[in-house]
């Protein structure tokens, strides 16, 4: 019984259960019996589990029958839960108040300096949920935890920061030490799966069953998302493509390795190359140089486009997704090139066999997206759905 | 209710009923019915499906009570279940009788001419099934189906060989036709994602929960199990590493591209590049040039393992596996390659956070093993376990 032990079974149950009632509300106990295959017990429990923690009420109803008997049916209740998603993010973070549904009712976004230490950050994330939640009068009764989604390496079961190259992070036990601050528990995960989960359920990849989503921004990674749930691998590690090696001769990547595909897209390699010419501030001001026609910065443009295009393909010969997304800074801040990429992927790129197999869509929930999702998660980590 | 209809339900618990049996006999219904929360009613259901068809028997036993009361157990009918499994390629068909454990009990092996056109394969496949079984007083009541593994793209729900280069075969309904011919249910897949199964099941990865198998031969390609199942992506296409860009600028790929991987580890590409310069009619004479210190067989060879290498990388960076299976032509005909690999990949190659997150292993049932596990991808088809 290597895959069906008992709690996994108990969990799988659970996860069920609640998404019927959540899909199909208001439900009765025979149709979730009947939809399942479950005993009455089994069921009884379930309900009994998550009406005593407040997430589900009985309503009667009169049957369709037209009898007069009333038949109980269960439902969620909505405004029980609530959640707080934060987006970290080396320059900035953004916490929002997500409920059941994903949307954000309150929100605020901070600044944060790129030395700030692992300590302080996390001690401001505290103090400013408390602030938030204060100002916009939310019962604190109705939080069940806290998700936060960041670039890097993140041990997800465990809620420690591996590895974040962007934060200069190693080990940070951030589940931990933000739930001894705030007293809630703590969710973490790596900012493009939390951002696939958000666009999978309320954004771009709504209907989709293999979502793959790509991030272009500072670092280059990927996320897959399969009928409804994060592909993880043994280490949550899964999708780290910017360190796929792409030209065994190509440029050293800040991993000490050489040719890794980051190093020809990512916002830092884009800037450190164009300023060996050239001085160049921010990526708004190469983009401007490109457009104003200036050689190298069509060059580095033009060869970072062309490896995003690469890199759908490679994406779609690995994982067969029927869902691309594009997303990151790079394609949130400089639309017009999402276009170019596709056009070259196609034209350029695209295996043969897979040109139809797939769509390429822009991220819809942009700057919202790793919040919601990290809300999301925080919520389906509470009611044991992972 | 979008990933719990009632049909995909029904078959989970058929599928969750039958492992239980299968890992744990004899059993009793009541411990099923414990482990997995299901009424008495479903696994009644269940267990009496699988008892008319044959497949399980009621045993009694005294119970440890030591009352002297007895109680029914469940166990399955190994000898119930025979399968066939052919590994077909463009050069040879093997073709085993394969049993519940994953045994070969007969088998037969059968050279094919490259011209050799589909139709006359199948009607050949069809008769040396007949003549293997007879030959063997196999009874044949108890077959239940035949699996296929070659190398290509294959429609597996519709048994469709969509498009194989190494066979020159496009649209072929190969389940279809050899079924006309055997009378036989017949399930068709990638030889990679079948050889994948065999290993995890009976071989190298036994014990693994997410295995990526690299196949190294006349083509290059992956195929990843994740807990027991084949990730197939939407049209059971995933794991097509071979045609990744891995070099803009690279040689032409037979799928019209430039710079695909195949082009530079693949027989085929190896052998035509070394013909620029010397008559070489095999990769063992090419491997025989390499070892006698000739120049442009040790760079066409050392190139090769350079983005074998660089493949476990990529393959580990995307998949997250906690092992990673060297199988194919190559590996099996050339092991001294493997330990080159290896050292090249862990020395050069392989991103630090991942580095020990896995272990790469070399393929164990080797020519078996796409019989085997097209055997066993027959039979859980048959027990509708996909």
């Amino acid at each position: 019984m290597k895959k069906h032990d008992q709690d996994f079974m108990k969990r799988q149950n659970r996860l069920t259960v609640f998404e019927i009632i959540k899909n199909q509300q208001p439900i009765s106990r025979a149709s979730i019996a009947k939809q399942t295959g479950m005993s009455p017990t089994t069921i009884s429990r379930i309900v009994g589990e998550l009406t005593e923690e407040g997430y589900l009420l009985e309503t009667e109803q009169v049957s369709p029958g037209g009898l007069g008997r009333k038949s109980t049916l269960l439902a969620m209740v909505d405004a029980a839960v609530l959640s707080v998603g934060v987006e970290l993010d080396w320059h900035r973070i953004h916490i929002g108040i997500v409920d059941l549904q994903g949307n954000v009712i309150a929100d605020g976004r901070y600044p944060r300096s790129a030395n700030e230490s692992a300590d302080a950050t996390i001690e401001r994330i505290g103090a400013e949920i408390d602030r938030l939640t204060k100002a916009n009068d939310i019962d604190c009764a109705r939080l069940i935890g806290i998700g936060v989604g960041l670039p890097g390496i993140v041990d997800n079961a465990k809620g420690v920061v591996v590895f974040s190259v962007q934060l200069g992070w190693k080990n940070v036990r951030l589940a931990e030490r933000l739930k001894e601050i705030t007293g809630y528990d703590v969710a973490v995960d790596n900012e493009l799966k939390v951002k696939a989960l958000a666009e999978h359920l309320k954004g771009a990849a709504i209907g989709s069953n293999r979502t793959a989503l790509l991030g272009f921004g500072n670092g280059v990674g990927s996320a897959l998302i399969v009928e409804g749930e994060i592909y993880r691998g043994k280490t949550n590690s899964a999708g780290e493509i910017g360190h796929t090696t792409i030209d065994p001769n190509g440029m050293l990547c800040d991993c000490g390795k050489a040719g890794c595909l980051q190093t020809y897209i990512n916002i830092n390699s884009l800037l450190s190359e164009a300023n060996k010419l050239h001085p160049v501030r921010s990526i708004e001001e190469l983009f401007e140089a490109r457009r104003a026609g200036e050689r190298w910065a069509m060059y580095l443009i033009d060869r970072a486009l062309m490896y995003m295009a690469i890199t759908i393909n490679n994406i779609v010969c690995m994982y067969n997704p029927d869902s691309v997304i594009l997303s990151g800074e790079l394609a949130d801040k400089f639309p017009e090139i999402v276009d170019e990429v596709v056009d070259l992927c196609y034209s350029r790129f695209a295996w043969e066999p897979l040109r139809e197999s797939f769509q390429i869509v822009r991220s819809e929930l942009h700057e919202q997206a790793v919040t919601i999702g990290s809300g999301l998660m925080s919520q389906n980590r509470f009611f044991s759905l992972e």
